[in-house]
C-alpha cells in the first residue's frame, strides 16, 4: 500500500473537524484558531519497546498511543483540541490491522473531543506511532504545571493505582489470575492494554485551582518526585490511604511482591497526582464527582523539604530516592 | 544511555526559549502563547527509507528532519514558532552521534527562530526522528492553503529544480561528477543533503497575496498536481522558463535521461511554488529579492481545465498525469 492509498484511507474516517480546525489534513499544515494559551505534548510508541505486536489487539494499540500522549494534556487540565500521527508501518502490516489501529485512535480522539487534524505515513522497520496532542487554555496561568506545589497542599489522586503493573503481571503469566474472578482479571487486563487519560478530572482539578500536577505513568514513586523536584518541596503520603485496585494485591502475593509497592511504583496507571491548596479540596472533589469519570482521594500533604515519603500504618517510613520504587528508611530516621 | 540521561542532553543545548513559549521542554507539556492562527505539521524520516545513516553526516541527518518540516510551514507563509521531536534511537547509537544530530537539528532551529519546546525519546530498531512544527500568524487568512489559485494567476518558482535529484544521483555514482568543477558537484549534494526550508520567501509571497503555495517535496509534476487539484484548475508551466541548478544537464547526460524531466520530477527540491494574481507580481518579487534567501522565476500561469501542463520551446506538450513524472501528450494534441 502506498502512502496517498494510506492518507486515503485515514481521510475517510476521519470525524468531522473540530471548532478549532479552520484547514484540516490534506494541505502543507493544518490551520488552527487556537485559545489563549495551548498545551502541546509528543509521545511515540515502538512495536517491541511499548507493546507487543500481537498480544493486544490492534484497536488497542490505536488507543493507547493516543491515550498516553492525551494523558499528558490531563495533567495540564487543557480543553480539547487537535492530535497529529506520524504512523510508521512495517512492511507486514496489512490493511485490516492497519484499518483496526486507525479505528482504535480515531475512537478515543471522538470520545473525548479530539480533532486528528494531520499525520504523516512511512515505511518504518517496526509498528511505531508518534501522537502529537494539542489542547488549549483561555491563558497560560489556566494550566497547571508540575511546579506550583506549596508545602501546606493536600495531596489527592483520581482513580486507583497497580491495576496497570497487575495487568502486565496477568497478561505474562495467566495462571495468577487462578484466584480471581473474571470480572477483576479482565479490569486488570484492561488497566493494561486500554489506559483512559484523565481529561476531565484534570480540567476539575485545574477549575478548581490545583497549584501542581502530574499524570503517574512511571508510578507514584517516580512521578511523585518529579512533582517534587519541580515545585521544590517534598510530598508526604500516608500508605493506607492509597487505593488500590481491585486484584492487586492477589497477584502481588502471586510474584512475592508488596502489594504496596505494587501499586505504588507499578507504573502505567494514568492516573493524576495533584497538589490543592486544602481550602480548595471540597471543590475539586465536587467538580471531579460532577465530571463522573472517576474518584478522588486524598493521599497525603506538600511538606517543606525534598523527596517523597510513604508512611506506613505501623510507623515504618518508604522513601523514593530514584524514580523506579521506594525504599526502607526506617532504620535511619529512628 | 536511559531516557533521563538523553533528556538532560537535550536540554543542555537547548536555545533560549522563543517569545511565545511560556513552559518549555520538561513538564507534561509546553505551555505556549500563539499568535491568531497556528499551522501544524509533522514529518518523520527512517534510516534506510529517507536516509542512510552512514553515508550523511549525523548533522546533516539531524537538520534534514528539521528541513523537511520546516518547508511544509515555508509553504503556508507562516512565523517562526515552535517545534517538537521524537527521536527514536536505535541500540548502537553512539553518544557522539547523538550528539552531532542534535548539534544539526538544534542549528537550523535557532537559524530560523524556531524554538525546541518539547520531545520524547524511545528506543527504536532504526534511527528515526519524528519532528511536529507549529507556525504562527495574526490570523487564519494570512497563511497560504493549496486550493486558492485562480485562473489569470501567475506561476512563480523559487530558487533552481533538480539539485536535489543530481546530488542523489551523485551520491551513489561519483563519477558522475568527473566533469563537473568540485564546487558544482558539492552544491549538488549539499542539495541533496542539507535542503533549506524556504521560509523567508514563504512569508514574503503570502505577505504579497500568493493565492495557492506548496513546497516541492516530490517534483514539480507531482506537487504541482496537488496545487492544481486542491484549486480545481490547470497548470501551464513553461518549460524553457525552469532554472535548472546548475551540473543538473550533465548528470542527466550521464545516466541518460532528459534534464528537464530531473529537474521537474526529480523531487526533494524543497523549492515553493505559488500562484499569484499578475498586479501582485512585482510586490512579489520585491519582498523576496528583500529577504535575499532565494531567487523567484515566474515559470507561467494559472489556467482554467485540470492537470499540469509543461510546454516545451518546440511546440510539444508534456503533462502530468501521475504524481512521479511528465509523459508526452504531444500525439494526443496535434
Amino acid at each position: 500500500m502506498g502512502e496517498f492509498e494510506l492518507l486515503v484511507r485515514l481521510r475517510d474516517r476521519l470525524p468531522p473537524v473540530g471548532p478549532r480546525v479552520r484547514l484540516g489534513s490534506g494541505d502543507d499544515a493544518a490551520v488552527t484558531v487556537p485559545g489563549g494559551a495551548t498545551a502541546t505534548s509528543v509521545d511515540a510508541i515502538v512495536d517491541g519497546v511499548h507493546f507487543r505486536r500481537g498480544e493486544a489487539p490492534p484497536q488497542a494499540i490505536g488507543r493507547k498511543a493516543l491515550a498516553t500522549a492525551l494523558s499528558d494534556l490531563a495533567a495540564m487540565g487543557a480543553q480539547a483540541g487537535e492530535v497529529y500521527v506520524v504512523l510508521g508501518a512495517p512492511p507486514d502490516l496489512e490493511e485490516d490491522e492497519l484499518d483496526a489501529l486507525l479505528d482504535g485512535f480515531l475512537a478515543l480522539a471522538t470520545a473525548t473531543g479530539f480533532t486528528l487534524a494531520g499525520g504523516d505515513l512511512t515505511r518504518a522497520p517496526a509498528l511505531t506511532l508518534a501522537v502529537t496532542v494539542v489542547g488549549h487554555a483561555q491563558q497560560p496561568d489556566d494550566l497547571v504545571p508540575r511546579s506550583g506545589a506549596q508545602p501546606g497542599d493536600v495531596l489527592v489522586l483520581t482513580g486507583e493505582l497497580g491495576g496497570a503493573a497487575a495487568g502486565r503481571l496477568l497478561l505474562d503469566r495467566p495462571e495468577l489470575g487462578d484466584e480471581l474472578s473474571e470480572a477483576t482479571a479482565t479490569g486488570l487486563r484492561r488497566r493494561q492494554l486500554e489506559p483512559t487519560p484523565r481529561l476531565g478530572a484534570g480540567r476539575s482539578l485545574a477549575a478548581a485551582g490545583a497549584t501542581a500536577m502530574i499524570d503517574l505513568s512511571d508510578g507514584l514513586s517516580g512521578d511523585g518526585l518529579h512533582l517534587a523536584r519541580a515545585s521544590g518541596v517534598g510530598l508526604r503520603i500516608e500508605a493506607a490511604s492509597l487505593p488500590l485496585a481491585e486484584g492487586v494485591a492477589e497477584i502481588a502475593v502471586g510474584v512475592k511482591q508488596d502489594p504496596l509497592q505494587l501499586g505504588a511504583s507499578g507504573g502505567e496507571d494514568y492516573e493524576l497526582l495533584a497538589a490543592l491548596p486544602p481550602d480548595r479540596l471540597e471543590e475539586a472533589s465536587r467538580r471531579v464527582a460532577e465530571v463522573a469519570e472517576t474518584t478522588l482521594t486524598t493521599i497525603g500533604e506538600v511538606v517543606a523539604g525534598e523527596g517523597v515519603e510513604l508512611r506506613l500504618p505501623g510507623g515504618g517510613l518508604l522513601e523514593s530516592r530514584g524514580y523506579d520504587h521506594f525504599e526502607d528508611r526506617s532504620s535511619e530516621s529512628r
